[in-house]
């Protein structure tokens, strides 16, 4: 065991541990969620200490040997080691506070074994005076939040196109089958199954877009800002520097506000992207929903696709299989519109200059982003993909329907119409026997006029399509 | 009274009434808010019916005369003629049906008197085969809401900018009282007031900027896709002919989606849109926070700004004003955060081919523009506007204060200041006095290094700006 | 025009106008929704003015023509008079004193007439030393609030228990029909049409107990605690007075809380009666979507039921006709969560001995339980009290099924009952027939089993029931 | 590796893996949060499979040595064992069968073990046939949600009374410090120290209770309801058994309610529970934004009390040192408050006999209760006990301003008090200085009436109390 002493006064630790005082006082002052925080705030975090290492150097105010062992202590964590000292709850108080601290003292600590040092000989290497440097957590804290975001931000969108993509080759694939539309569940007029999927795919190429531009609101950083936003005690040449390592070492064209104040108390821009997400999950549970209906039976529902069966259903009822994955994604979609709220109730909280409540909304953004990664290639490969059309009960329905009278009206007129309705109702003959029955039309103007492709879109011809 | 009938019946209607059988049944059926449809809505609702009757008669399928009659009664009402008659529940199932049947009775009455007709005599003109002619409420009504909403955004963008240029021109005013800076609710380093303002500018900028590109989210619109968006029973001529006149009669940009199943179905826009609101919102309730904490006192509080009285605060506390102003933004800002609750649940419980919950997804959206519209001049003219500085409130709690010493750890070492720091809080000694007494630093240097812009901003200089 | 003053200054009033210039200053200051405050409210507000007027009469220190003059003044307004002065916006800044204000003026201004002055002769009766004697906004408002909330609640508690009552007799009249169940919108096992009526007569059975629960959440209140809630300026005797007039006149049995400064600034009692409208909603939402669920078709759905007819369901499709009913139910449930959000925000924002919000909670919980009250009759009424069973087609989808294997497991063995599945989904032989010509039971024991009574309900035999 | 079969094929299993082919699968369709299902509702699961082993020993159908195989294997569940395999992800699709098979394999194969077999001799202990005997996911899941919640309730509702007598002892401490009670921020009347924290108390003893009620809400559980809630399959024996052992071995004093379809299919149980934990949210943000406000400064805010220090607030800012705690409790607010959005979304989107979202409902309400359990603790005793009153910022407030003056308008007269008021802003003497100099009262009298306990309750005498 080491002491250290902050100044409350001196705890013992661990000789193995990386981290020190703060952290430990952050581990006894948030047991909330005992989930530490996330693997790319980590990065982000180890990122932003790197940069400044090498910026506090280049701008000639930390010595070479101890920014060479910090980087090195750096690059270490970075790929991959010493993660399980990063301990601290994501549900902290202190605007990131011991996040930041955590990363500051695990890199001090290694960088101090670099110098040959022991843990906790702070003369080495100090986790504010050297690895803080010019820093403060209110600008590193929302600018590690902002690049760990749109790390995990670029998977969910390409998974978007993904999920675009797979759709539009089912609208490919069932351009041909002709079904009942339904609006208000109730039996309306013809569509192809097709459609369906590419309406569904209108939607999903509209999210896509919008996270795409999303990625874009967050790039803004107030790096070099420290403690308000008004760059206090920092040079002008380690805010200049920083940005350029920072951009470099992210690959993230970062770029740095020209109002430092504003990021370090404005979260809009997380509410804003949090409200794309949400837009998507709306839009994610419709397909769901839709995909669960149109499932539905599969004998004694709608049953006009199969769903493929990813794991049984029921250890009482024997064969059934239920459609999981969307259920999944509807389940996927209410915790982002959940986190939402918390995101938005965070960011109306901040006060004058600083949000103290910046955790709860990484906590909440990182898990919208991590669920839609993991969800959207599941929900493509697993269901989408493997959906298959049930071209008889498609069919079934729509003949076993009055749907196609609507197509009729304006041949057969308005009131015959509804004659035919009413016999198809007590006597179940098809709608097609009625009318030739009737010698409403002959059966081949019939066939014509029910074409798939002149029943699910407009008419060519303004003449005669409307009785007046 | 005059009888109509409609499928299910006959009913009585008041020989005054221009609305027919289908409003009196949603009268009967919708009594949920008593408040009716929004009058921007009527507008479009109208609007719609004016370039229908206008692009059907110029696709020759509408006679001259009917035509005429429509579009005359249309104008009427769009001149504010026949509200009254406008009388539909905002809160309506069926998917707008009834607003829709509502504006095509009243039109098709009108326009038969126009005719010599009376009231009822719909072989005249027919709300249905006349007024309705080529539409469905599922390609009129997503229509027209967003084109109220388009029109409802407007001047709210307009007001966003307005705020902007207000805060800024307190920022410029106020660019030279200092005054302590907070984080966390604590004393934390200097800011100018103006500087204050100025990070709130920033915000709404972004809110303004965000509005004024939501308004291209709502410019797609499905008309011409009729019941489910495939566009059965409209004839091409009429789709095409049909967008060019509702541009030229709104001003508005519109545009046909490419695929018009797509909006009949998604209600995403909206979401998004609301989700934009939401976020203005979290910015607005921001400032109205800081705002009334900023003024809290007038004597044991911050007290740092005055904002201009508005009304007496207390019948029973003599001489009291209230931030009256500042928490009527708050509540503003809490109910378009709860409107947004509701339309995120309508637009993701959308079913296949419609979404039936348009209605409040309409009701919310335009009561969240509305008080938006109605709150941000007041907020601007009747707050913002006339906030006065207490320079001698902002000086008093920064000499008051240890705030300044983060500002001369650079110059007088950490140790010193932390010496300082105590001495302060046991003598009450101002901090110069104690440097000054201590020899830590001669007036002239101390004066430097307190000025307002260096206490503000970055350090120009990297030499000696960090003890190392 | 009469010129009334106040701090800020002097204002011309039309002669006509009741109320005076505070409430004129609440015009200018929140033109935000366009609403006034809420008719029950009124009678709220103008009742604890009787009761104060009475009161003070009482304890001797108001005069006997003053108090009379007061309480004729407000038995008039309470009888329906004068409504049209009660202006104010109900979203409003100031925590509710533009209410108070606006009752305590048009009272004032109402009783000078009865003294044979002229409006705005204070001297004879004042607003505030006489009509607000004792009272401050912050003891009145919550309790107007809390009284208005209470009349309100009650219709609709009752409302729940029609609606029970109206599930519960659909439970008795189809308890004999058996149909499908389903679990995950896939087919399970067999329930009567009855049973789910049954479970949902339930859920809503625990809404009107919770409803009925809530209503004792909002009997405590805090008249008489003035501004802070210490009572200061408020004589005893008034305060132990107060609250038996205000139980007498209400009728409600209210209760003084003890600690007087606890409803003046927590609003929690708001966001549990709230989370319970939202509860119910839930389960409204549920019902609704069910209905519409098992309503669909008519022919291309599950149709195992069909709504009463209410209003002809489109403008294209002839004979249409929509569950226009349940989807106002939907959206008021949508509404109800909304407002929810509203009023949690709200509550979670008082500050200190005040919370300046409750206008905005006061608005969302009214307009929750107007519009639960308005749809609830109509529900009944219009939807639940005419649905029809389509035993034909419950019939059908269970014989079209193989939901009755699960019931058979115990019988022939689940080898058996996975076989009959397969030759059912290759042939479309009913199971039945498979069953027999496989000789696995004979018909009568085959019937026996599966009679509806054994279907829907556990075994009564423990032997035999599972192979083991 | 092993290998397993289910309806859609064969996997490879680890030899080392108690789980078999069901969990499996639902590895690879649910890697969606990568957390498990929660601690406790594997305790609750594998509880209600002892008491359904025992239950069906007892009743005749599960041989005594499989029975006892079983319970051997559940005692060293429920001791700790085995815990490592219970993989599957807490947010899943299927209504909790994976979690349910999860624990039937794991179970049945540990049992397998005992009775000499290998993991995967099913025919020995077969995790369907005999761990789930009588039992289907819909009853087997939603009970153990309720055990689990229950269980996780409780040390939640005694930390809610913990908390209630930690504001309750600071009341008595600070019952005669006297300060500016503030309403809207702005100076009002006088209070107590002792008084805020008494307010906070009664809204906490309100939450106490309401928490105490909850767990009643959750106690009716539908073991034995089987797959849709009528119990088919179930013996009788079995159903009236089971919920006895149940109760013996959980402790709880669980009910089987009357209608087991009706928790099968409704959630709104969760949602009434998850409102009065909001309820609870609310309560604590709004003492906690109370704590931060008051603690604010140390210099230049209201600083009225001090907070307990429990680490270093900042690298940059020497000395300082913030809420922690209080943001904390903030942010668990925050987050549960988002969790009831989720709770809400998935209670109000089951459909007909089960609500297939209750793995998302359980996530959500486990983590409230987990993070309310943890941080109550904290926020009592490393926060509420340590508060130390600034008894001198308390008097300096209060002198430095005008809120005594509402006091002595009663005894000086409203139009004195005014005028003090101003010659307080204009000069800066107290209040009492110059009511003393201009005669309005002597010093002995001002005493009396300045006195706190006179100050900061009703008035007992009526006469004089109010100039009339």
């Amino acid at each position: 065991m080491r002491k250290e002493h902050d100044l409350i006064g001196e705890l013992e630790i661990e000789d193995t541990a990386y981290y020190g005082i703060h952290t430990l006082r952050a581990l006894q002052n948030f047991h909330i969620t005992a989930v530490a925080i996330h693997k790319e705030l980590v990065d982000a975090l180890v990122t932003i200490k790197k940069a400044a290492a090498i910026t506090n150097r280049n701008i000639g105010v930390l010595d070479e040997q101890t920014a060479e062992a910090i980087i090195i202590a750096c690059d270490e964590i970075l790929a991959g080691a010493l993660r399980d000292h990063f301990v601290v709850d994501c549900l902290q108080g202190g605007a990131g506070t011991s996040a930041n601290m955590n990363a500051n003292e695990v890199i001090a600590n290694r960088a101090i074994e670099h110098l040959g040092g022991k843990k906790g000989d702070y003369d080495l290497v100090h986790p504010l005076d050297h690895v803080n440097m010019h820093q403060s957590t209110n600008d590193v804290f929302p600018t590690a939040v902002r690049i760990a975001a749109i790390r995990l931000l670029k998977p969910v969108t390409e998974s978007f196109a993904d999920l675009q993509s797979a759709l539009q080759e089912k609208e490919e694939e069932f351009s041909r089958i002709i079904k009942v539309g339904r609006t208000q569940l109730q039996d309306a007029v013809p569509v192809t199954l097709g459609q369906e999927f590419g309406a569904w795919a209108q939607a999903i190429s509209r999210d896509r877009w919008r996270l795409y531009k999303a990625e874009e609101r967050l790039r803004q950083v107030n790096i070099g800002g420290t403690a308000v936003g008004t760059g206090l005690n920092a040079p002008r040449a380690y805010i200049f520097n920083m940005i350029e390592r920072l951009r470099d070492l992210t690959g993230i064209s970062l770029a740095r506000t020209d109002y430092m104040m504003d990021p370090t108390q404005n979260c809009d821009v997380f509410v804003e992207v949090s409200g794309l997400l949400k837009t998507a999950a709306v839009n994610l549970s419709k397909i769901a929903n839709d995909l669960r209906l149109l499932a539905s039976g599969p004998y004694a529902g709608i049953g006009e696709i199969t769903l493929p069966p990813v794991q049984a259903g029921s250890s009482i009822m024997p064969g059934k299989v239920n459609p999981v994955i969307p259920e999944a994604v509807n389940q996927v979609a209410f915790q982002i519109m959940a986190n939402d709220t918390a995101i938005t109730l965070a960011a109306m909280s901040g006060q004058l200059e600083l949000n103290a409540f910046l955790p709860v909304i990484a906590k909440n953004l990182f898990e919208a982003l991590d669920i839609l990664r993991n969800i959207l290639p599941i929900f493509i490969k697993r269901c989408i993909e493997g959906i298959a059309a049930n071209e008889r009960a498609c069919r079934q329905n729509l003949d076993n329907s009055t749907v196609m009278l609507t197509a009729l009206t304006t041949t057969i007129g308005y009131d015959n119409a509804t004659v035919a309705a009413l016999v198809f109702n007590e006597t179940g003959k098809s709608i097609k026997e009625i009318i030739i029955e009737n010698n409403w039309m002959d059966k081949d103007t019939l066939d014509e006029v029910l074409k798939p492709e002149r029943l699910t879109s407009p008419s060519s011809n303004k003449k005669g399509q409307y009785k007046s």
